[in-house]
């Protein structure tokens, strides 16, 4: 069924609170869900809120993190999750980031102890209001191997920067460093049809086209695909991202990385705590006057934007119109739930006491 | 022949200090070079001595710059090189985000009004002997298509991340953010063999095998390939590239990137000065003690190199193996460089009244 955005963000801040987040995590938190419902990422919207509820059950988050900064200059920090639920971790070291690059022109906040952040555009996006660049990096659940290897040993490794821009909406970079989200295997299974070669691998590292493969060991790859299609600078891109979130903060890194899902043990003997994430802003004016900049991204974008179109194409995007074009497609139709999920939903409402009836 | 690489880095530097560079620019400049061909980068070693001499006769390329820091904070600045040999510029950009990190965790340099860098790696690599992270960005003539789009927007704008280790060698990505460079196309042109789908595409936007499209009107596509293989990934790093490079720092950007050739004309109507270089440095310190940090990069990268091989494969690399193993063989053995280099190398020879006759 179709649901309202607002009434989804409500619920799940309700359901947050419920857990024992202080409100303004728990609506941080709601909002980072929903804007990936709305951005169409639907994978990391309210399909996972139980995930974390689960995670929270078997004690793996703790609803009521005392975050502290734990290591310190004028432009770098540390800071300790206390396990909290990284979506609401991801944004309070944004803010310390944007704190810094207020003083000293740039910020750059490696966070240790934490767990999923969601999607990393939106903490990366918090910097737009405030004319500066932001940057947002996590490591994620061991599911993509290095090339030549059959080993799972990096996540899905997001990368996201978002630009401002003066008449033009943002520049919005919100990327896997795979090929493809895990999302899209699933979705050739539930319709029967074969996965386009460079996607995944089987579990003896070898090319294949069935989208079941991560069930029967295999595992997904890096950006590019194998290794005469560019697959080493995918490797090299998750490699960036596993190290700046996880070794610079003390997180755990590579095959050490603790599962999301609360089915599977965390790896034995940590090489850190918790998840890392590495999350960074730029004031524009510590540049250039903020005006001249967005003056010159608008000229960027449009002329991307009116760049010549390939035969058989409709037109040229830019790095998060078709984000944008969803989030306005869904906030005026609302979001579309699958019933798994609206089922998932209706057992937390009853699991917290809660209404869940959205018409 | 080949032709050792002392003696090759001696004679570009000659031929550089005879354009009227500085004897430390020009020493600094040849090193760069030097460093491409000893890590297998032959494009942009020796080989590409003779065009920035071509660039200076035709005055895009000034040999005694007065570069200059146009704003600043304690963390970021913009630096005028003007028109200097780009080899020598970003360097020198590099020391300034360097001296930054060491006052305040992080330094970060735009930079405009410069010519091509050379390897992003050589400069990124700096930081290393300061346990320091190095990243260095360019962005370079537009020979690369958006996805969905037939115009040449984008320059091959590698991303360079060099990050120290213990007593594991250090971590270097250096990689452009297409699918292939360049050079690869040349090699099979000269093979007369096919192109692998995905490298580049032709003039209508279409998937071609044909390596020599580059001469007919086609562009080279972003890593990834098509959209269905993430090159819509491979766009936005190309992007962000540009935009760190050009559009921070007051360069052209984009189509207005002056070509490196000096046979094509600058586009008329710049949008900035030059072509832009974005150069950044942590301290490792300001995130957690340089030896912690340290030992478990140790730990990452035998981890890694430890994952287990496909089958069919030999094993595991970590980033910038490659191309140390390649600096080693080419120490020992010399550099081999193509007749046509030589007899390019030759003319620069009788050009500044030098000898060029290696044993």
């Amino acid at each position: 069924m179709t649901i309202s955005a607002s009434y989804l963000k409500e619920f799940t801040q309700q359901v947050f609170e419920k857990m024992g987040c202080p409100a303004e995590q728990a609506n941080e938190a709601a909002e980072c869900l929903n804007q990936a419902d709305l951005r169409g990422v639907d994978s990391h919207g309210v399909a996972r809120l139980s995930g974390y509820i689960r995670l929270w059950e078997q004690k793996r988050l703790n609803a009521t993190p005392n975050m502290r900064i734990v290591h310190e200059t004028p432009s770098t920090a540390v800071l300790d999750g206390d396990l909290g639920l990284g979506l609401a971790v991801a944004p309070h070291a944004m803010r310390i980031a944007m704190e810094k690059a207020r003083n000293v022109g740039s910020g750059w906040v490696a966070v240790k102890n934490s767990n999923h952040y969601g999607i990393a555009g939106f903490h990366a996006m918090m910097a737009l209001e405030h004319d500066m660049i932001g940057i947002s990096l996590t490591n994620a659940s061991p599911l993509v191997s290095p090339t030549f290897s059959k080993s799972r040993f990096l996540g899905t490794n997001p990368i996201a920067v978002a630009i401002p821009a003066g008449k033009e909406t943002p520049l919005v970079i919100d990327m896997a460093t795979t090929t493809v989200a895990n999302g899209k295997l699933e979705v050739l299974q539930r319709k029967g049809e074969e996965m386009p070669v460079g996607w995944a691998q089987d579990k003896d590292g070898q090319a294949t086209t069935d989208p079941t493969v991560l069930k029967k060991g295999g595992s997904m790859l890096p950006l590019g695909g194998d290794r005469l299609h560019g697959g080493h600078k995918g490797y090299c891109l998750g490699a960036m991202v596993d190290i700046f979130s996880a070794v610079l903060s003390g997180a755990n890194y590579g095959p050490w990385v603790p599962p999301f899902v609360a089915f599977l043990d965390p790896p034995a003997n940590p090489v850190g705590d918790g998840i890392g994430h590495f999350l960074g802003a730029f004031r524009v004016d510590a540049f250039r006057p903020a005006d001249e900049f967005k003056a010159h991204m608008d000229n960027w974008i449009s002329t991307f934007r009116n760049a010549e179109v390939s035969d058989g194409q409709s037109r040229v995007l830019v790095p998060g119109d078709p984000e944008r074009e969803m989030t306005a497609e869904r906030l005026a139709n609302g979001i579309p739930v699958q019933q798994a999920v609206i089922e998932d939903l209706k057992s937390l409402a009853q699991k917290f006491n809660l209404s869940f009836d959205p018409k």
